[in-house]
């Protein structure tokens, strides 16, 4: 995971001459591209594009690359961001009772797996307190019943707020967000549904799944929208069950799955390879 | 695939000493058990079994069985029945326009992997007459119109009666069978459907498969019920795709999968390695 | 993980008649079957079996179970053993730097999904103490050198036998062990390698398959032998890599696959699920 | 598999500006680049590069290429080729008794799946002539014995020019080639070995993993060198197995796998997807 690269993200209709302009671009700047990895959507006529450039030598920087870069982007309509690997990502994640996923994130983390800042987990329960400041991790309580979702709400977004956070990882958080909350990190938050997504969405997947008798089970991480686990999906895994697999059996198996989806989707986003196109990603890996 | 085995095949209440008086029966009138799987489902209580028994040396056969049995069937509440392996099971495959199912089938029965005979495919279109007959199989063209949907059925059941048909595969035949249809042959028609079910029953599953932006896709071979794409799941599996995969593509890879869990699941069926309890199969592979 | 089970292992020639006095045998004495699984080696003519007894209502146990057994055990020439729930089986670990199976393993046992006694954790570097400790688990610290080799491994032993333990666990423990402390705890000391067994056997594993250009990574649980990486295989997994990962994506993608891999075996292990024999497994999984 | 498309497939030194000279060369030249995919070694400096390019419009074609591309090759120091799509590749395939590969390939060929011409297939024994010539293509019969290896060699050369084939698919066929027939087709002989490689190496490798006792079995798609089974890996795959799978069941299963890596592998061949540097390959997929 490179902090010494920026990685620019391009969506335009797609039109003859794009890479050619995009790279010239950068060699222009005395830029050396490391990976360009592009797509056109043969349906809707999008193009997309993932361009990684070595920072060293390279001839812009935060300040002045808009300015330079504002002709290209005019030219072809584009919409586009760039992340400067210097910049490291501020990642919050939200539990509630559930650790695998919680652990895994941290330990991935403190081994330098994971290049992010975490400076909060918010649970709506205590149980991990321990777990996460044991990673030195601050821990904020923030409880909620039906009554005071609301208020929890405005509060958990306060943490966040105050933490100037980037992005938000709901580790099996199980509390669904309101839009109001969801349009505050547009496609910059994770969640990790234990089911083969469009199969056993809401409530207790692995409930549904042994009661349909499925041979596999899956797990789903997605970028959280207003629709319950409707947003663009980014990582899916399965793996194979039998008649002899209880339902606890179903969820220590999906215990494995989620931990491996959700950090692979997170690195993903961390190492800013996702786009989003209407509900679908397009994941440069 | 042994043709010189029997395989007994038992559903009760669970209780003490199932194994034991079964295991003893054998026993006692001279088998050799080659195989014996067992299994409780924990929730109703109820117990599976799976025995295969040499025949060499076998002092019962499929006259003198049923009387020597029905004494321990009765004392435990058995459901049950035996499969003597040198019975050969008839097989019937019904196709529309798609052949690589029916391909694969024949393909594996020729090469003696699939010890089953097929008297007759039947295809609502004529297209794949050259493919079976290649093959030496019959082919019988039973063309079908909204109007002619009940005539059709009558016609394809009475082409299975004559042909003396053990079991039907639906190998891509795009028609939805009858209640009646289905009644003729409880758990015995093998449907393959073309996504990980419940995700995308019903029509064009790789379009809503690709529609919806799923990361794998999945085949699911079943028994087929009254209610379509309902029934009791025996083999599924996935495969990872995309933002680059087509349709085309995903109905591509999508051939790969379905043809080798359609096979599974008829090389179990074939080998009376499953057992239906409720919507749910115990398969003792 | 049932503790209310006893599970009783056998190996012997095949014969007419074993499951019938198995089964009968503990239908005479009261017990209730959950699990039975067997079976037999074409090749070689071995028969083996697992037998999961319900210990309510069981009419044998610990001191009482050898003397009613020895006939039937006797009569069919039988090696065997039995394992009584009760008794949590006590598992050390011997780690170096890598901190990820350890962690794994310490982080199931710490949420129940092992059901062990994890009396000490032994590391020839001290890197990993804080992590082990943190856990509660007693960390010992014994250093080694090429010199001290053999007075080293004396010393771990002796923790070892003081600890009381039953197996242990190699967590990515960088030293061979010497046959002397092999013989120690036959069958019962398991490795993890990283690699796909027999490919890339000894040194640098995730090295030698860079530079071969393979297209899938694998790591291998086994029991440790005499022979460096020669031992029964328990489980095996891979998963698939490409042109863009680099060594260090290799490691990082490998780290998923042996903490699971070595997770599962320990699981199989204590749930008295393998039988040994030759250089294979027999895994009733 | 677009007919109307050519694919540029560039290998040189690391050098900043390639992509921009590339992409700018195309964009002058009319052309429209649907894919383009690049990789740098990191550890040898090596920069690969395919460009798929639609041919509907561009102002080059097979007689004005090279001179135009002259300059950039030149400039970078570049090894390169350019596939026109309009330009079937011939494929031949070479078999011994076994069937499934060669039967597989052909019907993905007669299903449209594989875009290629298959002028001939020669097989040692004559027992698939019939499979082959039910497809409606060639088959040669070139018998070998211990004594005549040289000559068949030089007969079936002879074959295979005639047809003018550009590569050839060893679908199951037991001879080692010489390294003077080798040579005739630099990475363009693609062979399906039935191990998982590098383990089990050489003759029987299912027996060698049955003797082994692992709990995966795979297949492998490769390049021919003058090394057995040692050539650029392009393809590979594994499946679980387990204590009940006898050799035969491993045949069976490896079957299976074996026919979708060779068309794997066969289907990135024809689609130019796959470089070679060194014993390695990327593989732009």
């Amino acid at each position: 995971m490179a902090l010494d690269t920026a990685r620019l993200l391009i969506t335009c209709p797609d039109a003859k001459g794009i890479i050619a302009a995009v790279a010239g671009f950068i060699v222009d700047n005395h830029g050396n591209i490391l990976y360009a990895d592009q797509h056109t959507d043969p349906l809707t006529g999008e193009f997309f594009m993932r361009v990684e450039i070595e920072l060293a030598g390279f001839g812009l920087d935060e300040e002045t690359f808009s300015a330079a870069w504002a002709g290209i982007a005019d030219r072809f309509g584009m919409t586009w961001r760039v992340h400067w690997g210097t910049k490291v990502k501020r990642m919050a994640i939200l539990v509630t009772k559930e650790s695998h996923c919680v652990s895994d994130l941290l330990w991935r983390w403190s081994n330098r797996e994971l290049m992010v800042d975490v400076p909060v987990v918010v649970g709506n329960h205590d149980l991990l307190a321990d777990t996460v400041e044991g990673y030195g991790v601050e821990f904020r309580h923030q409880p909620v019943t039906r009554k005071t979702r609301e208020t929890q709400e405005a509060r958990v977004l306060e943490v966040l707020r105050e933490a100037e956070v980037d992005f938000v990882v709901l580790a099996r958080y199980m509390q669904v967000l309101s839009p109001a909350f969801v349009a505050e990190y547009p496609a910059r938050i994770i969640n990790i549904h234990h089911s083969f997504l469009p199969a056993f969405a809401g409530a207790r997947p692995y409930h549904q799944a042994h009661e349909r008798g499925v041979k596999l089970i899956g797990a789903t991480s997605h970028y959280v929208t207003d629709e319950l686990d409707q947003g663009p999906i980014i990582v899916q895994q399965t793996t194979p069950i039998g008649h002899r697999d209880t339902l606890d059996d179903l969820i220590r198996k999906g215990r494995d799955l989620e931990r491996v989806v959700l950090a692979n989707a997170v690195r993903l986003h961390v190492q800013d390879r996702i786009l989003v196109s209407g509900n679908k990603t397009i994941v440069f890996d």
